[in-house]
């Protein structure tokens, strides 16, 4: 089975990065981006968003180089989504600086005609009531994932609650599902979550590596071990991307295709966060993500024979 | 090959545990409690440590019963050493009430004669020059492991250094691991240690599992996903426990069996922090023991079948 399509909701934004390894203005970023560049390695990708018409032409440029669909990527008068985020010393705290909304606050999503009939659909972190109006737009998905964020569960518990009864696969941070569910032992937690409507849970635990929840099994999977990691910004999403991208590929939902899932997608962010920004993710080749795939088994494997 | 004995020195003491879910107080505990009784499931354990008069005749009797060699039990006038310590509410940060090392304070360890030609030597968590007076008392041991924490690397870090040099596996938790290596990401950090003469560290890491770094390879181990946690005290060391005792049973020391060998660590101490101090290690039968075993390996494995 070929790879299916997969339409994208989320944010591209300009952001301002500092961490203790340098800082970069201005750099094509945003939730949307990372997931594409990630499940583009994957599968086609088909681009709901909004941009300012500050918007660097050869940002665009770069995402129809990558093949991404970018129909649904509207241009509109005023300024990109801006955000600004500084690291502390060891990389695992981050303070935001700043978030610009702009063209964003007026966004309401439309999705082409074209795109209408995608089967896998990633609702990116955007306010509930946004990826709702993503869904009403599309014609019986095969698979929808949802990300989300404090910022929704706090200000928006009702509306995501009712858009999580539509979606299968939710995809949050470890934070995020403690929160979400009301409950600090995360595996309790993680299970709790199933009952919101999604069959399956996948938590992501940073340099803790990811968990699966979900009504078939559950499954841990640590991160690589990565002795060089310069800026985390675009990691979760780089991990979604990978993570869903491989699902449209393969045309599975098993566990086994799950658990495979799950280590693409943490293969993906691993060389997201080598770099600044994106510039690792866009340069990643096939056979990388092979090897570093087949690490993460050897790394992992209690029956390894090595 | 049948299972080798571990020479163990470490503390015996009585504790006070509070946490959101109850509270003991004198309960059978200490460092080298838990470590016996988990290495106990595997192999031989012959302990070295000091008790007060006050040590209550029935933990000495567990002690036996559990076939642990108590021969290099001292019984000295004095209180047994003493700790305290709550937990909050997710039972992730711990406050220490009081430590009252008593009999502990004028301890030199005194290896009975019967004791010295142990081939498994585990140093516990004590000051490392009574870890080097230990060493000094030993014939040539096939493995030396030590465990050590944050208090010794600070105030004794010489003394550290120089017995880590006749150490072959190091055990020790993330944060001591990044304070010992000065270097915050762990990666790095378990890496490094190995410049200082073990050919092998675990890094335990609590709910999120444990990390191996040797000459040999690396490994990366994700807890088992207990939704019910009650008492963290002593999963450290019954993890050691686990760990050693594997090694002294299989008597291999190859990667493949280093990686059971943590995985059985990880077994034993998902036991031990389901219940009150030492109430369920103590009672875990040795096909809980495997079950648990398959079900890690189920959680964890990549290509797993289900």
């Amino acid at each position: 089975m070929s790879a299916q399509p997969i339409l994208l909701v989320g944010s591209v934004a300009l952001d301002e990065i500092v961490t203790p390894f340098g800082e970069v203005r201005d750099a094509f970023g945003g939730s949307a981006s990372y997931f594409a560049l990630a499940a583009r390695r994957f599968a086609p990708v088909r681009l709901v968003a909004v941009v300012g018409t500050d918007f660097p032409e050869d940002d665009l440029q770069l995402l129809r180089d990558e093949g991404v669909d970018t129909r649904g990527l509207e241009v509109v008068d005023g300024r990109c989504f801006r955000w600004g985020g500084r690291y502390g010393d060891d990389l695992n705290s981050r303070e935001t600086l700043y978030t610009h909304l702009n063209v964003f606050e007026h966004f309401h999503p439309k999705v082409p005609q074209a795109y209408r009939d995608s089967p896998y659909v990633f609702l990116g972190n955007i306010h509930p009531s946004l990826q709702a109006e993503v869904l009403e737009q599309v014609r019986s998905p095969r698979l929808v994932a949802l990300d989300t964020m404090n910022l929704w569960i706090e200000t928006a518990r009702t509306e995501l609650l009712r858009v999580l009864r539509d979606v299968h696969l939710l995809v949050l941070n470890d934070q995020e599902a403690r929160q979400l569910a009301g409950e600090s032992n995360l595996v309790r937690a993680g299970r709790r979550l199933l009952d919101l409507g999604p069959r399956t849970i996948v938590v992501k635990k940073g340099e803790h590596g990811a968990a699966l929840f979900s009504t078939g099994g559950e499954f841990a999977l640590p991160a690589l071990h990565l002795a060089d990691v310069r800026d985390p910004t675009g990691a979760g999403d780089s991990f979604a991307g990978g993570l869903l991208g491989y699902l449209a590929a393969s045309g599975e939902t098993s566990g086994p295709a799950l658990r495979r899932a799950i280590a693409y997608g943490s293969v993906l962010a691993s060389f997201t966060v080598q770099d600044f920004g994106i510039a690792r993710l866009r340069n990643v080749r096939p056979e990388e993500i092979a090897a570093r795939f087949e690490e993460l088994r050897l790394l992992t494997h209690l029956d390894a024979e090595r």
